[in-house]
């Protein structure tokens, strides 16, 4: 039997200062307004006009406009589960009109049998549900529920969720193994995690089994992506050249129960295996649970930087095969480190153990936070951990706007992913200055956690007010922590350590407070030799934060330097052009400009130097030039 | 004015032992029977009696049979220019029955304009000079009248130049800038050159005059290649991704005296190069001498791997931007390298510096050499300088057949480019066991020269029989010689070094003999910063052998090994599977299996050990395994 724990979501719990606070108010004031504009600009808004003539001219002055509006409604709904998630904790009445306005264009867009997709119904409204494998109708409904239950839990409103409701009632009916409905699904996973959200808002059962029609459905044969080709007389061959199946792409190349490596387009398949952990939680199903286990392992064995980013083909956006692992080429988009943090988020709620928290935790501060600019306002769609000076965040990235939202979405909701409750139990799994409160044999107990994460490792946990019963206190032991210490009202314990939370049972009475404290020393981290790019290098991490080293701190030729971080590191906390952050001093030593022919009988000359790093998260907010995140090794 | 050197040219020099006679007679005995038996098996000899349907079994079990074959006619020359070279010094008549039978299809084959290809007239008679971009017709022209010439020198008949005068004297006609002439040239150079070679045995100004045509129309605007396709109704876009121009594939995207840049096909280039540098000794032109230059330096700055081996690309069987060299990746066609040597080799003849002959020289011991295996019937197509143990020798590069005699051919025809003759003058650039006769006042000298290269430095020459004059002899100092001395009849002298040249200049009596000792010690090449999958490592080489680890000397994961050549390394002289070498071991360490994580956060174990390595020409000889020129640099 499965243990159950529920994460305490954004009705309970709000930030009160410092890194993620501030983060939050920046992306509320900035980022939500820059994605609205943005998608004024470029014709999301009026796409659910559904008026054709609108979008001529824009088109005409760009390729991709046609192709890339396939993806606009998940846009819309992105940006307005996250303008809903700040709306939670703030009161911004301009915003809230924004966000009305959006609804009603939502309502007015939307069929009178519940249907909703403006690029079918502007574009080829007989194409309804005719391409499930290409066209992201039901990905781009996913994320309207999505933002409906978001919305109706922030701001009480029933106008979006009732939009949900209709659609997800239309695709009810449409969908299933019926003889009059389609056995189909969407080619990129997303409604299966969205009905199950929504399941878990209204209790309505037959949510809950579309998701897992779908999700049980996908892979099966003979593939409904070969059926509905035939029956819209496509007769090109999808993607012929992948070494499993053309549709390993879509993880689609055989059903969820049979699947143990980790395949294909990287969002894709984290949307996917989040909504296979959501529906093992539901059912209680060991077996999925497993199956999620394995890929979950297959994942973590052989494919994701160190920064957390997955996905390292820009060819097909995803995986390939095991320890291939880029640094200049990676790809690592940033809405599959998001997809990541959200798979993470759902083991662990099925699996408590801390090697989840800690993957959120590095993929969080590293692949996430670090496609998003300090402007708040330009984004990176994919996430380098080398360059040359060539790549740059955008201010829209228009071919595929998926990002922008997602991140701001994923920061404005991170409050959510703090912390689960369990029966007589509280698990912290990210220490972050915030209020919470949780329930206790039906009361509802108050938490204050005070943090100085990511660049310090000190946090206190004050109970303000519990019931009368004692209840298990569970404290993730990160696994970048040297020693570590853990004191209740000043008197030290010391807890058993259990998956990696320590375990603090104890009466609890208000006004108890817990500190930890977790030593973040500079860290080295090698690689398996395996990684090509990676043989003679090495990797620098302090806490969660990966460092790099940008041309900007150091000189160009990044990669004449060689670092030996067994001499120490001085660190300092600056705050500067890249906001406050801890910047690290490693001494190396770098090659003298070597003589000019190709291949020199001598060895370039060397000399001492220091080499400045920062986080990698804060790279490319200065000035263009190189970044290397894994440095050659030496003295 | 341009100084005069001609080369010896094989009818005046024969090999005498050693390791290049050694090789010589392989290939002469091994060789030869298997190119030839091959062109029976895949239908390049039948491919001459022009009939189709003997082909059609052939092509149904072979996708690329009747594609191929539009290079078949080359291969065929190229085989008979081999043959010729072997029979210059050896009576062969079971060769020479071959040889002749194959002149006889020749000249079956050949019309009675005497036009004659293969391919066109078997496949698509009516494409005669219709596709001059990529059918190779001219191409396969030129190997014809190289064959023609070497087979009239070797053997002293006739029947084969008569079919390349025929021939040529038909292109003559059909070619040029008169009104009724096409003023086009081929997508691949080779005619230019052959063109000349002709002219050198024929004089007659026509030849020399068409190869100018070709060389100077060549890049010409409006490009006649774009004039072609229209006028044969085809449509598609050739090349357009190509950053320069699509025809700089075939190094038509500017006239010659515009170039500045090595571009395009590999092989393609250096045929090209050298006809141009055949064309600027002829007409005495500075200017195309300047552009040959710029081009080479072009070449060496950036462009070429320490092997010789150049065209780092697949995608183009040629180059890309400088120093774009990747070890595992690196294509290096074989037929390149040769073409490198042959273009040097013309470089040297207009401009008497070592660093062509030292370009020769190690482009001949590593990337050429490498393409044969040592059982002298297996080939590279393309060779690597790192493999994890999946490239393999083949036994018929049945797709594009140009290797086998491509190699079989400049190895035989090897004499032929050691010696130079000047006014009174006699340059050695190649030190290998030989007899040798060179002009002298318009008398015959006799040389004869003894060599341990490529293991040993040591060299003797004899004038054995002298005219009672005065002549320079010149001798190359090698770039990868350390301390290095001279004698004549015993004594020590001090030459003075002229472009790395030793410039001995005395009254020569019959018997004088000169020695020279050039130390060859174990050097490490370092690598331009620029080339960026060679950062931390270095190559090793002894004299103008570079060396390689492979896995079976070793141990597979050969890049957990750093070497420590500063150390010092122990040679070996072994006659084995790999037949007589000098094997070296070279200090250095390893890791030892590191545990299995993706990112540990301890360094490897490194234990010492001994790196043994052995000439990269004799890699792949024993048993499939990895293979590693560049190794990491370290203790």
């Amino acid at each position: 039997m499965l243990p159950l724990w529920q994460p305490l979501d954004l009705t309970r719990v709000s930030l009160t200062g410092g890194f993620w606070y501030n983060l939050q108010q920046q992306v509320g004031q900035v980022t939500l307004g820059h994605i609205y504009t943005e998608m004024l600009h470029q014709g999301h808004l009026d796409g659910l006009r559904l008026d054709q003539r609108m979008h001529r001219g824009r088109q005409e002055a760009n390729n991709w406009y046609w192709g890339g509006s396939i993806f606009w409604d998940s846009d819309v709904a992105k940006w307005l589960e996250a303008a809903s998630a700040y709306l939670q904790h703030h009161r911004d009445a301009k915003l809230e009109t924004l966000v009305d306005g959006t609804i009603e264009l939502l309502a007015g867009a939307q069929q009178a049998d519940g249907y909703l997709n403006s690029h079918i119904l502007t574009w080829r409204p007989r194409h309804r549900f005719k391409n499930l494998r290409d066209l992201h109708e039901l990905y781009c409904a996913g994320h309207l529920i999505e933002a409906a239950v978001a919305h109706r839990k922030a701001t009480g409103k029933e106008t979006l969720l009732n939009i949900a409701i209709r659609l997800t009632d239309y695709l009810v009916s449409v969908f299933g193994a019926g003889s009059d409905q389609i056995p189909g699904y969407c080619g990129h996973p997303e409604i299966e995690l969205a009905l199950i959200r929504l399941y878990r808002l209204t209790r309505e059962q037959r949510y809950l089994d579309l998701s897992r029609f779908f999700i049980e459905e996908r892979g099966t044969k003979p593939h409904y992506f070969d059926w509905e080709a035939v029956e819209r007389l496509d007769a090109t061959t999808f993607r012929p050249n992948h070494p499993v199946s053309p549709y390993a792409y879509m993880q689609a190349h055989a059903p969820i129960r049979e699947q143990r490596e980790v395949v294909g387009h990287a969002v894709r398949a984290m949307y996917f295996y989040s909504a296979v952990a959501d529906l093992a939680c539901e059912l209680r199903d060991e077996e999925l649970v497993e199956v999620c286990k394995n890929l979950w392992q297959d994942l973590c064995k052989s494919k994701v930087y160190v920064t957390g980013g997955i996905g390292s083909a820009a060819e097909n956006e995803g995986f390939t095969k095991g320890y291939d692992l880029p640094n200049f080429e990676s790809y690592a988009e940033t809405c599959a480190a998001i997809g990541l943090l959200q798979w993470a988020h759902r083991m662990l709620q099925i699996d408590l153990d801390s090697r989840y928290a800690d993957t959120m935790e590095r993929t969080l501060y590293n692949g996430v936070l670090g496609g998003l600019g300090l402007d708040r306002k330009s984004f990176f769609y994919h996430n380098p951990l080398a360059s040359d000076g060539s790549q740059h965040r955008v201010v829209w990235p228009w071919w595929c706007p998926c990002c922008p939202a997602n991140l701001a979405r994923l920061i404005l909701s991170f409050s959510g992913y703090l912390y689960s409750a369990g029966p007589r139990a509280i698990a912290i799994h990210h220490y972050v200055s915030s209020e919470a409160s949780f329930p206790i044999d039906d009361q509802d107990a108050f938490l204050v956690t005070s943090s100085g994460f990511p660049f310090d490792g000190a946090a206190s946990l004050r109970f303000e007010s519990v019931p009368g019963t004692s209840f298990e206190v569970l404290l993730r032991v990160p696994e970048w922590s040297g020693d570590y210490q853990f004191a209740v009202n000043g008197e030290d314990v010391a807890p058993e350590i259990v998956s990696g939370y320590a375990v603090i049972s104890r009466a609890w009475k208000s006004g108890d407070e817990v500190t930890a404290r977790f030593q973040m020393q500079v860290q080295t981290h090698f690689s398996n030799y395996e990684v090509i790019g990676n043989r003679g290098r090495v990797a620098i991490s302090r806490g969660p934060l990966v460092y790099c080293a940008e041309e900007i701190d150091n000189a160009s030729g990044l990669d004449r330097m060689m670092i030996d971080p067994e001499k120490g590191a001085d660190l300092e906390r600056v705050d500067g052009a890249l906001s406050e952050i801890v910047s690290l001093s490693v001494p190396g030593s770098i090659e003298e400009q070597e003589e000019n022919s190709l291949y020199p009988i001598s060895a370039p000359a060397r000399k001492t130097c220091t080499i400045k790093m920062i986080p990698y998260y804060a790279w490319d907010n200065r000035a263009p030039g190189e970044m290397l995140v894994w440095l050659r090794h030496g003295r």
